[in-house]
């Protein structure tokens, strides 16, 4: 996105890509949305396969690598498109909505059946994904961002596909590393009644952190930590 | 799938169905990658977002309902296609293989651009989501099948993306309601460092349980229990 114009001529241009972003966002999550959930013949099966595999010659020829961000993002304004839960242009994402008002943070969404664990409801991993994000979102409101150190999940009774959704969560305390935060799933129906619960806490990064972490994502020439990893 | 011939030409049917499937499940898995990983020109995003609609356009028109198992599954086999960790034809599993050798559950997989939470590292909740269908796993192939009553994640280190990982795990007991079951996910080059740790405990349903969470499902006449939540 580096542009030889003004400043607004680039925003124009970021802004349009990000719309963008999200139009193909919602084709994605519609297709998988649809591939999960279809009697449709065996023949035509393979006649999308073909469909899809052409669809994304045009993606895979300017790939970003790992170490990369994405153009359209911006990391210290939050805006994080391909975001697995809230992104608009994730695939993954369903996507998660989320505000925060009066520091109680609202999470909502409708799963499709592409989240199904046991017939007719949502795979337990996949609340406990929401539920991470949604607590992640409201500590770091609260002026707390951090890693998250321990989730714990617990089960009151299965997450409904196809039904409107609402969790809630809030920041419980704060300790040496960072925020702790708690909170439900449960349908938009019944708000108060909790089908799962969550608590998390999260630890907050020290400079040095961050960037042994992240540094070769802000800094491209920089080493890649996966390296430690091998 | 109804088909009026012998067994045997159903089973064939059935298994060129669950081919396709896989065909299909792998074209949207490179698609979904390479979505989140693309700087292709906005043009061209919008001219795959058009590309993707087409491709869904078939699928459509043959859905199955929320109560109505995918035609190609066999529950009571564990053949569950759609599963959005480890099934073949999901578009959102990474996915993730699983086998158990000896009572030690295994479980291989790459992490792609899609599954980002902090830049460079997999999203907290995605690595709860795979630690929950591998515990899982493990107590039903111990012959305690269940559905997940608490899932306790705690993170030791960030997950990289677009790295072999390895995740192991074991039952560790049984209790009144069913069994409990502990992990990791390492990655393959340094299997025995835990970079996340999981325990989990998981709850057999009686069969009047069942039939009351499943039986739309299993006899998709009876009424859908998601009403109850209205």
């Amino acid at each position: 996105m580096a542009h030889p114009h003004s400043e607004a001529v680039e925003d124009e241009a970021t802004s349009e890509r990000r719309e963008a972003i999200v139009e193909l966002g919602e084709a994605l999550r519609d297709l998988v949305q649809h591939a999960s959930a279809t009697e449709a013949a065996t023949a035509d099966l393979r006649r999308v396969a073909a469909l899809v595999r052409a669809a994304t010659a045009p993606l895979a020829d300017h790939p970003r690598g790992r170490t990369q961000m994405p153009s359209a993002d911006d990391l210290l304004a939050g805006i994080r498109l391909y975001n697995p839960v809230t992104g608009a242009g994730s695939a993954l994402a369903p996507p998660l909505h989320i505000e925060v008002v009066d520091g109680v943070v609202v999470g909502t969404c409708v799963l499709g059946l592409a989240y199904e664990g046991p017939p007719m409801y949502a795979h337990g991993g996949v609340s406990a994904l929401l539920l991470d994000q949604l607590l992640g979102h409201v500590v770091s409101a609260d002026g707390h961002p951090g890693l998250t150190v321990s989730l714990v999940t617990r089960y009151r009774a299965p997450v409904p596909l196809q039904t409107p959704l609402r969790l809630t969560g809030h920041v419980t305390g704060l300790n040496s590393r960072g925020a702790e935060a708690s909170g439900i799933i449960a349908t938009a129906a019944d708000p108060e009644k909790a089908l799962v619960e969550a608590t998390a806490s999260f630890a907050s990064l020290r400079v040095d952190q961050a960037m042994r972490l992240f540094g070769a994502a802000l800094h491209p020439d920089a080493t890649d930590p996966a390296a430690a990893h091998d």
